[in-house]
């Protein structure tokens, strides 16, 4: 068992106490950084990128060398499932993920077969612990995966889509065809995350990005059903310790009740939602993650600091809060305003977390 | 004063009540049906079918001819305005509304202009005076305008965006330019929809498109605060009636609360937004617009029926319910699907209303 020295990120999902607020960015690794720009320049396109571990690695520990961040997120993408189950992923200059093959029938998903993450999947196990071994205890590396839901929006319309026609279509007219193929992600999504889990991830995100586009009763079966059935399939425990879920619904802040019913640890929140009504809403019952609009980072460092302060006093004194963006940062940031939002949750969030029984433990940690 | 022959759609906006719920779409003039096609072929491209006022009244009254709609919606742009304000509205081919110009500072701003609707914008006057002739007191007719803030992310982005970065960083770094640009956009909306009432508009929505990619502290200060503004500056009478108002945040189901402090009488819902949970929440004070996923309209008739039927149950019995989509009808769907909506909606929903006093009420007018 490694220990684990800065563990504020696993405690504050499992509303433990905690001497500051932890920060991440989701994105953290991408291409606001010159350095990302250099790695993936040599190892060619992204999906490349992806396969290679000792590379997904690096990119995976870029910012964390910039930045004092709580925590680590496995470098990859949520399509890799898709594609281990045969739909050919390629990314098109400025025209986003496609797949070879798309799913339109009955037939088509039938044919899907589930697949061994340490064969098929083999380079994110390889770079998970390519990214344990690197990181050397200092943060946790979060795993994670993209919701049933999600993904087969990419796989039915064939890649990224603003309607959904074609998956709609399916939900309205066949939608026994579109639980099978779900129930397939899903049963996919638990056995590539408990990989990721034995392999080292210390915590699990699953990123339902396209949830927000459903009704509150197609969402419910069509989405969180799926979460749910992934939470309760997850083995949460590495290194002796409890592996906590988040799940992220974009545009899901009117069903933030619902979602706790999965029995996940923290739920990831957009930057529409109020923190401080969602953890007037849930906040007994979850940790909340979030929630920044990403956009705040073109702002001027006081601006930021000041928007940081808004979200600190919005979710309000006391445990069960991390910090980051409402959404993947955007890649024409300026690197330097993503380092005053770090720094400011630090340095603000003091205040809101009990200091006295903290100081003692590190004393006491620190004794040793 | 003209006797409205059909005035369901008015009195559900005022909560009063009716027989069945009325229904109309949102975008029902467009290139779903065939006869929209042909017309605007025939006035060449969009804003020239924008400024044709006989075509445009035409591609108005075409949906009526097909379903039993409750209303009329001006055939026109929300764009117009910033068109009138010189910025040089265009139409690229699959691309969106482009400018010719963009406002980047406050000198831009301070370099716009209100202007007279009735000059700038008499094509939009004639086109509703046009509509209120050939509707022969039929149906109401409702005007309409973009919000200060969604028209504001088209100035300053010169376009459609996804991200909405110049919009934010101006937001961000110049709160007091976009401050000024914002509420110029709510004069120039009073203007504009006042003329329109005068003209024969006898309801008025406020289309707030974009609102819901904003912070909820964000929402507030650049996108509520000018719409309040907005109902607050309105003439609200037409004909001797009440003009009822109408505001609808795409994304804003969070915010139902703050949207009914503005004085309107109505709130459009979006599909993700669930009706009974909005009717709960703020059902005692307002009127409801919705809220079907567009997307629907590619199902079945039996599927259409049973969403109907889920919408109607979910406002439940009384008065202040208005069907609608939850956003603009898709161009790909089947007219006869669209049929269906409107048809299902007046069949099914007359177990939600009290019928004797409005049997009585019918019957006494008949006799007359």
């Amino acid at each position: 068992m490694n220990t684990l020295k800065n563990d504020r990120y696993l405690r504050a999902l499992l509303c433990q106490p905690v001497d500051i607020t932890p920060v991440w960015m989701m994105r953290q690794a991408g291409r606001y950084l010159p350095e990302y720009k250099a790695t993936r320049a040599k190892a060619g396109d992204f999906m490349s990128l992806c396969k290679n571990a000792e590379l997904a690695c690096e990119v995976t520990l870029q910012p964390l060398r910039r930045y004092a961040l709580d925590a680590a997120i496995l470098f990859s993408d949520i399509l890799t499932i898709p594609d281990a189950m045969g739909l050919g992923l390629h990314f098109e200059i400025n025209d986003g993920p496609r797949f070879s093959s798309t799913i339109n029938s009955l037939s088509d998903v039938k044919k899907l077969a589930l697949f061994d993450p340490e064969v098929e999947l083999y380079y994110v196990m390889d770079t998970v612990r390519a990214i344990r071994r690197e990181l050397k205890g200092t943060v946790p590396l979060i795993g994670f995966a993209g919701s049933p839901w999600t993904l087969a929006t990419y796989m039915v319309e064939g890649g990224s889509s603003k309607v959904f026609s074609k998956i709609k279509k399916m939900m309205y007219v066949e939608p026994a065809t579109l639980h099978l193929l779900l129930d397939k992600l899903a049963d996919s999504v638990i056995l590539y995350l408990n990989a990721q889990i034995k392999a080292g991830a210390q915590s699990v995100m699953v990123f339902d990005t396209w949830g927000g586009v459903l009704t509150s009763r197609d969402y419910r079966e069509f989405s969180l059903y799926y979460m749910h059935k992934i939470v309760d399939g997850l083995v949460r425990e590495n290194d002796a310790r409890q592996v906590p879920v988040t799940l992220f619904t974009k545009g899901g802040g009117q069903w933030l009740e619902a979602m706790v019913s999965t029995g996940c640890d923290a739920l990831g929140l957009d930057w529409v939602t109020d923190i401080s009504d969602a953890r007037r809403r849930v906040g007994d019952k979850v940790a909340l993650q979030g929630n920044m609009d990403p956009s705040m980072l073109y702002a001027t460092p006081e601006r930021i600091s000041q928007e940081v302060e808004a979200i600190l006093a919005g979710f309000g004194y006391g445990e069960g809060h991390v910090c980051n963006l409402g959404h993947g940062i955007h890649q024409d940031v300026p690197p330097a305003n993503a380092g005053v939002f770090v720094e400011v949750v630090h340095t603000q969030s003091a205040k809101y977390h009990y200091q006295g029984l903290d100081v003692i433990y590190n004393l006491a940690l620190s004794a040793k």
